[in-house]
């Protein structure tokens, strides 16, 4: 691990997503070493995650290493590392890496896809939450209109095509509005032998309505759109169980669908949910107003593993916005804390809500303004790609976008076998083709 | 499998490399219908598989899909497949997807990893021909980085630090050429708190010069221009095993190291050594000077799965130009045969050959010209570019290249998992970090 020239408190900020990013480059103002642990060396853009999903971009233009980004920061270093406990009272890490002490802990550890304890969602539903995750989906969806182009069996080749998206959260409404056009745009014409017509998206959501959290014209706006780019929605419909074939809803229909990509629900992750403390629904953290966890002042809660209300009463939502701002608070307070200075409460400024529907169709929300259609698109792109960490990836992602938008050309449709490993790499060699 | 309006011969080609997609498009121009069969949905560019292994290109930069290659050939189909089995005397294949019939077959599965039988090499040994091989290894040079930076104990690290290429033909030259540069320019700026000058890259040839091939001017410039890139180049240097931990040499040296990538050996795929017909060295299957099949005149085998010699008697090499040149003669004898004309035999025209070291050194043989330096490596430059398929792809690469030769800011140092699978991946999931 890195070492320090000064005998400066030792913050350990774990987790390298918005939250955990950004604390740790705002730590680099005060009198402390940093660092960031994280069990991959990259930090992952998961707004544009479901772009990797739908063969759109490609991982390395949503993911930069941890080390990069915090190359010119000379206060903090990087452990590549999983976190298997917290040890409060002693206040030290028990990582994959070995014993890591702290002075100061900011944990930032952020959300997993929730299956609500259905064990047949875990088994056989995709979640949109990881690199693995997006690629899975990618292979798997590639793979199966593979299979469909010589199944002769209609019904089986129903089942391949059908492809079910649970959640119509953001992340939802986003997936299927980008499937429904690979398949339209793209799939349609690298199959022209395949009646893709007969393939189906079909987005499944437990309430009356998308979006929850946008106004209701907006909410109506994404289900107009969604349903003329030939996504089948499906408003109050919940689901019991899926078995890989058939998808049980609760009021007793069956769904045959080879995929189920499930955005239903984020909880915290289990290093979270095992704290010795009190937790609130999806075993989030219920922290103090400075962010602080109850009774261990030297430990901040940030982002999505973190429980808080608004002013209102409503736990504040496990957005990256809400994350980032929290960064800076605990930051803040951090730097109060070292001086002696009283902490402040953190207080949540909304930006707004931005879901995209597809490439060129979009809802936003910022304050009373409501925006649909292109222009919604066009911030959404701008606010996400001007958000993108480095300049590299910024250009790769404007290129493809913009190839991608003149000539659907999605050269991105690869099914990519798993890398090969040192011990497995002789045995996993090709055998035969 | 895709279907033709025709009643045209069926012309099957297996492979979908350099030599089986040149076929397939140049039978665009004959009276046949087309399906071109590969265990893979992309067409990769091996010239520039060591990119991806050092961490300097993605994989959607060298690999495209099948289908988009063939869009606009209306008498080609795709099937992605893995030919198990040549039934030559019922004319059909037997593939994971079910059977297949041919009128004409043309062969073109490339060649593998070829281990020499050592069971250790084939087992703790990475291969350079796949790109799962290649995100293997990069994944596996990084995550030796990581453990590296934490790890207290000299020697492991010494060995953790310590990569070993085995071969020296080009694809040796390059991929240790790469590894210097990535470990000089690249990692030793991510990890300022670790001594990158203990780290070593080791490139073991059995000859006493690089590049068989070259001429003998150039194999000492590429070796000169190694050696200044830091790496150390051993000649007359051959492995005989290698456990993971420690190579040991015919000389009896032993050789502690974690990463020995083996770039030594090719050989026929299965497929084609279990032909019942005459083989050569390396499984490759001897044709006559028309490129068919001895006594089956319907099957033509080109690239590096075919054996043929030169005017002077020596086994043509297995690289591309000799793929590509020969599946212009197969298709042009498989048109000739349709028309009941005599076939023609196949003859090379050499169109030199080329090895990069590194991002600004390259040696180039071209005839009687001799190139090296600057010169010969944007000649490089221009022609893997050029020859890459997709203007798409073009684009990406060279921004990448621009990019990296500016700032070397190598964003694609990802160490990624594998892909969820639609079985697994609620196990795989995030259980905490």
């Amino acid at each position: 691990m890195k070492t320090f020239p000064s005998s400066f408190p030792h913050v350990v900020v774990v987790g390298a997503g918005f939250g955990g990013l950004r604390a740790a480059r705002r730590l680099a103002g005060l009198p402390v070493r940093v660092t960031v642990i994280d069990r991959n060396n990259y930090h992952l853009f998961q707004p544009l995650l479901y772009q990797v999903a739908s063969a759109g971009l490609s991982a390395g233009d949503i993911a930069f290493p941890v080390r990069s980004a915090l190359r010119r920061q000379r206060n903090a270093g990087f452990l590549l590392a999983e976190v298997q406990q917290v040890d409060l009272t002693n206040r030290r890490l028990l990582t994959s890496a070995g014993e890591v002490e702290y002075d100061f802990l900011i944990l930032a550890v952020g959300g997993q896809t929730h299956f609500f304890g259905q064990e047949s969602l875990a088994r056989h539903a995709f979640g949109l939450k990881t690199l693995a995750d997006a690629d899975g989906i990618r292979n798997h969806v590639l793979s199966l209109f593979e299979r469909a182009s010589h199944e002769s069996d209609p019904q089986r080749r129903a089942a391949m095509l059908t492809f079910v998206v649970a959640g119509g959260g953001p992340s939802g409404v986003e997936t299927a509005g980008a499937l429904a056009e690979l398949i339209r745009l793209g799939l349609s014409r690298d199959f022209p032998n395949l009646d893709v017509s007969g393939s189906r998206v079909v987005l499944l959501e437990a309430a009356d309505h998308l979006l929850p959290a946008m106004p209701p014209d907006l909410q109506a706006a994404a289900e107009k759109v969604l349903r003329a780019k030939g996504v089948e929605v499906r408003l109050g419909a919940r689901v019991d169980a899926y078995d890989g074939q058939v998808i049980e809803l609760a009021n007793g229909e069956k769904l045959p669908a080879r995929t189920l990509i499930w955005a239903a629900g984020i909880r915290a992750v289990e290093l979270v949910q095992n704290l010795p403390v009190e937790h609130g629904t999806g075993g989030r953290v219920r922290v103090l107003p400075t962010l602080q966890l109850p009774g261990f002042p030297e430990v901040f809660v940030i982002g999505d593993a973190a429980l808080l209300e608004d002013e209102r009463g409503k736990p504040l939502p496990m957005v990256a916005p809400v994350a980032m701002q929290q960064a800076d608070t605990a930051v803040e307070n951090l730097g109060r804390l070292l001086r002696g200075q009283p902490l402040q409460p953190f207080h949540y400024r909304d930006p707004g809500m931005l879901a995209t529907i597809g490439r060129n169709q979009a809802v936003a929300q910022i304050g009373r303004l409501h925006l649909r259609g292109f222009i919604a698109w066009l911030m959404w792109v701008v606010v996400h790609v001007f958000q993108l960490i480095g300049i590299r990836n910024r250009l790769v992602v404007m290129i493809n976008w913009v190839w991608d938008y003149f000539l659907y050309e999605r050269a991105l449709r690869l099914i990519q076998s798993p890398p090969s490993t040192s011990r497995l790499s002789g045995q996993e060699a090709p055998q035969a083709r």
